[in-house]
């Protein structure tokens, strides 16, 4: 059986892998636990146990080698393969999402955008063309497109998400603030921003913000 | 000593408030965890002990009625305490999270914008004014604002954190690609987006996105 790496562990390697980036971009070569833990504030040992699951140790007192390490999560994490991506819902989170270029060190790909307003259809957002959301289901099937970031208004959530199950779709990446009725088949992430980032207030008493 | 709720309950929370919103505009006045449940592809029990930590208990074979449970939902996440925060970096995501209105029913409420070109400084976006990076200590003290969106480019974060710190900003939104060093009275959330959602990609084998 092949061991599932959990979100909570996903999550910090990604966070290593970006210390490591800017530690090979200042051209130190070794990086250590402690250090990674610092930066991170948290416990060394949980970041030990968290680079033992790539099966990489470190040199004794110099710590780990930043590009080794740097490429050993780049491919436990699948980094280097392409996973194409549609965003469907034009508006101005869409607008953010295409321009941020840094999904593609990840290896996540978006190739088109689409919408249903022909103020947008035709127009071209950092390389990439919105399209008519009726043209979605043809190009799926032909680009073999699995995933969708959905940015469409409340409203239309559900009724977009039905579309896109009869398109072919199986992963959305859900940034309306809509809970999807998808089939089993179909899996939701809910990126809930609020959701994320409420931790901080919430366990705080007394305190003013 | 007071209970802490882990990030996991308040995200859940958070979709269960999605679903009664989306059932109280329905006019369905009662819901069921196992409907819950069933909308989020999760277990019913989870659902039962989630809502068993905001001591409020279902009627039998009913369920809960939706809008209590939403009012105790908003309580306990504090929906109705305003958290005045600061966009810093007035780029394409900052745009974005800036016209999302949505963050105000959760009491989080973004009051202004801070850049450094003089291409941004005073125009204003859905209400929100964007001023003189400089302005930002002056301003926080004064409105007492202590949480801080950060959307700045990657070549500038460190730099603009430490700004930041000085200006007596205690909570950081990061939403840069980069790991933050800041003293331990300085609260960072990294909003690692891709890695988010790399969880489905990581842990499916053979599988083509």
């Amino acid at each position: 059986m092949k061991k599932v790496i959990t979100d909570k562990v996903i999550n910090r390697l990604t966070l290593y892998h970006s210390i490591l980036t800017d530690y090979i971009e200042k051209n130190i070569e070794y990086i250590s636990s402690p250090q990674i833990a610092d930066l991170l504030h948290i416990d060394n040992t949980q970041v030990r146990k968290d680079i033992a699951l790539l099966k990489y140790k470190g040199k004794c007192k110099v710590g780990y080698k930043a590009y080794d390490l740097k490429s050993l999560i780049e491919e436990t994490l699948k980094f280097k393969t392409i996973k194409n991506a549609y965003i469907v819902g034009a508006g101005n989170l869409a607008m953010a999402l295409a321009k941020y270029d840094n999904f593609e060190a990840y290896g996540f790909h978006i190739s088109a955008l689409f919408d249903n307003s022909y103020l947008k259809i035709g127009t071209i957002i950092n390389g990439k063309k919105v399209y008519d959301i009726d043209k979605l289901p043809e190009m799926a099937e032909r680009q073999e497109v699995k995933i969708v970031i959905l940015t469409v208004p409340r409203q239309f959530a559900q009724e977009v998400t039905d579309f896109l199950v009869k398109s072919g779709i199986k992963y959305i990446w859900n940034f309306t603030p809509c809970v999807l009725n998808v089939p089993n088949y179909v899996q939701v992430w809910n990126e809930n921003l609020i959701g994320n980032f409420l931790q901080f207030t919430v366990n705080h008493d007394n305190k003013k913000f």
